[in-house]
């Protein structure tokens, strides 16, 4: 369904879970499996040139091994045949070395290793934009005021800033569980038929050894063929991060609505508009965000489910991961792209957010007087107190102020002027500013550890 | 990724859901509205021609349309947009009437409603078909024995037959619901910007009407953008019956594990073979049939969650569902298409079943022998008096036979030839038959049924 | 969990599956099955009573029971013994046949589908109730314009009626769909330990045939402990019709913001109030609607998952639904008790509706010029046209309607008094008030033919 | 559903997130505020005193909150008003300063946080006790060969041990990555009404640190209301050792199978009894820790939806987490339980594994045979002459060795002995040993790691 790619998967990691790229990270395989053998002894030093030659996904027939990889099971069986094939009409000896000892899906799930570790370094780096990018906004905007909401009501006032940097903690903390999994995920696979290396005898751990080196992957202590936590650590890391972002892009939305009318989507043209209406200008980068993320949790309820693989090797559990981990990655990806593009280029009203903030006629601030009040009344009294002139306000279309002034109970121990002052949102921001403070300094302190060797 | 696509989604259907499909469902639409709209006079009469000849898939330029939608947030904003440049190219007036008082939805929708009609007759074939090989390999199996397994331990004898017919008489059950939800479905999609209709005016109704008439389709009491039970209920329907398939492939690739080795996939050159070792015969199909079940669930977790669409139209519920409703119908058909090829040709081997059923040293006959002696000592101490028994039998590796004839409690209520009777699992399957003949003669009823109109 | 039960899953249908509910449906299974087995001379005619009599929930140890039931895999296996104990204290001979040629399962599927039955009678009287209350307002409303709203944007007017009147569109979908299934759903379950009856002989059918009489329910033509899609499908529904109530929910709480404020919970006492802000009244019905619908596309997930039960009694597919499918019903029958508090009682402000209306100065109304510009310079030229005009409104902060008529080529076609029109929203409902009448006219035809006999 | 915890989540973490467990959680986020703030000179000394005395869950009338909280909306708000009259009637004045600047959430998401805490560190103890238990296992029965299986085929020789040790790898990662999550995990949620601590102005930040040092938790950089990855975190960690354990469970089911037979579940009295089969030993142990892991996945998708969290407090999302959260958490707790159980007294039969290798009559080692022959003649040559023999063995019921030693082609290349002892299973589990070593020694690396401090 190609047609949908552009609006559903960006271009960038796309690209990584091309089918080209996964023939190539299948052929980077092989290529490095025959060099490690040929390094070690275990197959003729001559072989390992012509076969790492053939190892090139453009020289293939893909229409004709996605064919024959139905029958067969999986795609690693005709293209070893093929490569064979390709190998022995260049050199007939080469050809008998091709694949040798390994298994399918030794080739299948390191190229797909080989993948992932692309995809990972490129959102590593497009994450890394996307923290710089929150950081600067949340700095800009730490001041600028507007009604916070719970319950999807007004609540009171928080800041700009304050949202962004909430996103932005957030994001820092997934850029931290990122340097801990890569480590773990980073790893060759390779165990053979079933996951011992039997046909190469004593060479096994040798070879294995120089075949990570190879790739600049990592040999873990056994074959994981049926032990999967690891690609569901990233499929898991992926949909995360995204569900912090579709938070965004819902909050964003929310904020575009033309009552609230606070933010609005970068204006461009053929952006966002509507074959119907011409006045409009819809929010399609939320849309294409939340679209991603209304879309992982299922998946990965499929990769949770996947982790049930059977014996040394699975019957559909592996066969299922096979689309939906990338599908995962490129849906999040996209996600990424799109709401770089949304914080870089967004529009803000602080205006309007003012005047929202009035439209509550001071109710907003009632917590503020509660609390004053509560000093001298205690604080149950004090909100049945408020909770009752609030509704008479509302059911009187009155300034909560105009109603405070007329209340005895409130005048016995506030003035006029305390009032004021409490009912001014603009002074009630509370610890905003002091908590967008600390996640910038974990931001800055991050960069400059990073310029650090680690 | 279509190099998986062989393997994951079959032919038949994918071809349905194809790029060029999906645009020429949207076209489909916007022909039939000018068409109709000039029979109502709501358009002018020559208007139509021009329109519906520009109305073919294959004379759009893919790439620029996929790309221009990643912009716009759909697919149908550019498309009518070319559509309507190539129809001015050869009548302006006719132009000015491209996708008149329709919504990018409107075409999006009852496109896609015309491509699941045609997977749904596709699918209510093959079901026809499968429904006629499991008929018939129940039949031919009625009297085959086997051990009946629960707990994935071996229990009392069923036959083959009645295997086959439990999947059959789920079968059934789906093609009857199908029935049902078939015209709940196949409706047109026609409410314009905000679902009223607003800018035809008096001619809105008439105008539906007559589209829907174009289409073969029926006309809702209203507008359903953002109302997706439909489409939910189409899901769900097809992930159901792929519930019913991956039972059936679970099932028969357990029986056809090396120690059980009642039935085998069909073999054939190229299919099911390993790249490591040449001995194996691999459950090819069961695989293709599980991979499919285990990614429906997850996908079907999703449309479940796209029900929750905003006001006239959805932010992320409806985008998500243009690829995940297509995935769930062509993985559940690539399943229906495997399954069929398995029941076809399926190998059976009846003396292994016995075989197997003599494993267990007659204990699989236990219950028989408790409950003829529950006759005289009652459920519990017959239950008790024979657990102990099987636990002496299995304890010293001998046959329930010679334990049941060395225990005198036993012997005072039963004879040896009585034991011997009891003890045959060849006459211990019960209603099996029965059960088997109940269902083909609701499936003859049902063929029947069908020649008359209805 | 019961301190968050009320919270969550309401009351009524709470009760259907509580603990003595859950009891006193495997009860109610060996009490018929003792009758039937009476009444066909399989077991003494002496024994049913005794046997009956005991068979009620409330004389049974629960902790005990739910203790033994870890070690034995199932509730019913301690049942069984515990009810034989307490028929053989009052009649020994009777204990013999407690539980007679039946297995687990059969107990505890009859069980649960006693268990749905009484759920699935409540929520039809419940949606009967609620389909009612949704025609009501329909009509109430059905002239009530308000801003209609697309990607979270106001788009074009539409009604309160029109909205709520699409909802009830598909509740009737929702009960017709009921009206299916139920036949499906309410059978019995009875195979004995495979599956066969093989322990009764010929007596198996007639004894199935007058159990299924007692119980009230359908005799299947198979035995169906590993074919699930009845209760799969019960679950569809449920979540399915949950998915309606959430969308309304949804939308009901994006209408009841601060900043749009055209509709309202119903006020009351205790009811949505904030312990810190006592100006605010939560949408607590929404929550709670919310709530359920967020939680069941995951459960649903694990029923599609379940469907692929080996053999002849599953491992973990068959035990996961004990709790969820419960779940599922609770959770989307509280849902519905909410959704008829909150549409019954709401509160409704169609001033504000007009108010929002005009926020954005005419925009709104934008598709409307376009389309009678249209009928002059044909739809893309309109369109762009007005699009541009549109975007120097906003730019500005002025009305279309000041901009309209400062462009000369929009008044070379319209004069003032067509743009007044054409800008009114209270005009521009088009087919709203037809789609209301529509889908009232087919519940009232439903409601007529529900008082014949069926 | 009370009756079916016991089966469905053991003991120990379903008391850490009982009714009273949840009460005592926010209580004592309620008793640690009032000392905090008396700390600060927030609120009067003397009112922490009565506070704290009265916040023990058990003083509460539970059915009453549980019924407050279903108008109300949590179970804070009611909780804080009941505890409010209960400090009153103790000490007036106290209780004004009861919940001081707090808000429902700040008790709600704190109380779970020490909730998880402690069900972290249960489960870190008990996945302790579970990797010692897989690493003697792991040791013991690292050179018991048996048949590796792919595809639910025999395929080459693996070991027990081997086995047994991938499952430690996996254990030992989900060791590691407990260790990273847990700082992330135990913070505080301090934030007031809209997450700015407004109403203690600039003592906001100091109430905080003390209220974090109180509670032994980490003061996060932001309130985090509507930023739930930590709790996602959690879950995710749970589910996805879930699948570790889910996996092995059911590969033990797979070899206690009545034809495979193994290992099997240890026997005890009572346990995996069979209410019809006296003679059955079901794998009850497998069936709950397969049951848990059918149910984790779709409260996974759930979870990852609930991320998506409007503004500064949920509608649907925050209240999804309540009791799924905790259910992923103890459905995996007692899958961690029958793992040990099962782990530990798990009974093995080498013998039979041996038996079960014989079944092919050599022909699981054709890729020996295979391989020795490729050196020769080429690998594709060999795998297709070595296929074709493989199948003339099977069609005739012959041993591979006996085929083999009859190819003039294969004797061209390899003598008898070289023959026998490639066909020799015991000699061929490859570098199955070097494995079961290299997790073992990083299991005991860890083990003298943790007793450093770190």
């Amino acid at each position: 369904m190609t047609l949908l790619t552009p609006l559903m998967r960006g271009t960038a990691l796309t690209t990584e879970f091309s089918d080209l790229q996964l023939l190539q990270g299948m052929l980077d395989f092989e290529a490095a499996l025959a060099r490690a053998q040929a390094a070690c002894g275990v197959i003729p030093a001559t072989a390992a040139g012509p076969i790492a030659q053939a190892c090139r996904a453009e020289l293939f027939d893909l229409p004709a091994l996605a064919e024959s990889a139905r029958a067969a099971g999986n795609l690693a069986i005709p293209l070893v045949k093929h490569l064979t094939e390709r190998v022995k009409s260049a050199d007939p000896d080469a050809a008998r070395y091709v694949h040798w000892g390994a298994t399918s899906q030794d080739a299948i799930d390191t190229g797909l290793v080989l993948q992932l570790r692309a995809a990972l370094n490129h959102t590593q780096r497009a994450l890394g934009q996307l923290t710089e990018t929150f950081a600067r906004q949340a700095l800009h905007y730490q001041h600028t005021v507007m009604p916070g909401r719970t319950w999807m009501q007004q609540a009171l006032p928080v800041t700009w800033g304050l949202k962004l940097a909430s996103t932005l903690d957030a994001l820092l903390r997934w850029q931290e569980r990122l340097q801990q999994l890569l480590p773990r995920v980073q790893v060759l696979q390779f165990g053979g038929a079933a996951g011992t290396l039997a046909s190469l005898g004593q060479d096994a751990l040798p070879v294995a050894e120089r075949l990570a080196q190879e790739l600049a992957l990592t040999l873990p202590d056994t074959p994981w063929h049926t032990q999967r936590d690891r690609l569901l650590e990233v499929g898991a890391w992926y949909a995360g991060i995204g569900g912090t972002l579709g938070k965004f892009a819902q909050d964003f939305a929310l904020l575009m609505q033309t009552e609230v009318a606070e933010v609005s989507e970068p204006a461009a043209a053929g952006r966002g508009g509507s074959s119907a209406m011409p006045h409009k200008r819809n929010p399609v980068s939320c849309a294409a965000i939340l679209t991603a993320t209304q879309r992982t949790p299922g998946l990965m309820a499929t990769l949770f489910g996947c982790q049930l693989q059977q014996h040394e090797r699975a019957l559909g559990g592996w066969q299922a991961e096979w689309e939906v981990l990338p599908e995962v990655v490129m849906l999040v990806g996209h996600a990424l792209e799109e709401t770089q593009l949304l914080a870089l280029h967004m529009q803000v009203f602080p205006q309007k957010m003012r005047d929202n903030l009035d439209i509550t006629h001071g109710l907003m601030m009632a917590e503020a007087v509660t609390l004053a009040l509560a000093a001298f009344i205690g604080k149950q009294d004090a909100h049945h107190l408020i909770e009752g002139l609030c509704h008479r306000a509302i059911e009187n279309d009155r300034s909560l102020h105009s109603v405070l002034v007329d209340d005895p109970q409130v005048m016995a121990h506030l003035n006029e002027s305390q009032l004021a002052a409490l009912l001014d949102p603009g002074t009630a921001t509370g610890s905003a500013a002091q908590f967008v403070q600390r996640v910038l300094a974990r931001y800055e302190e991050r960069q400059h550890g990073t310029e650090l060797p680690d």
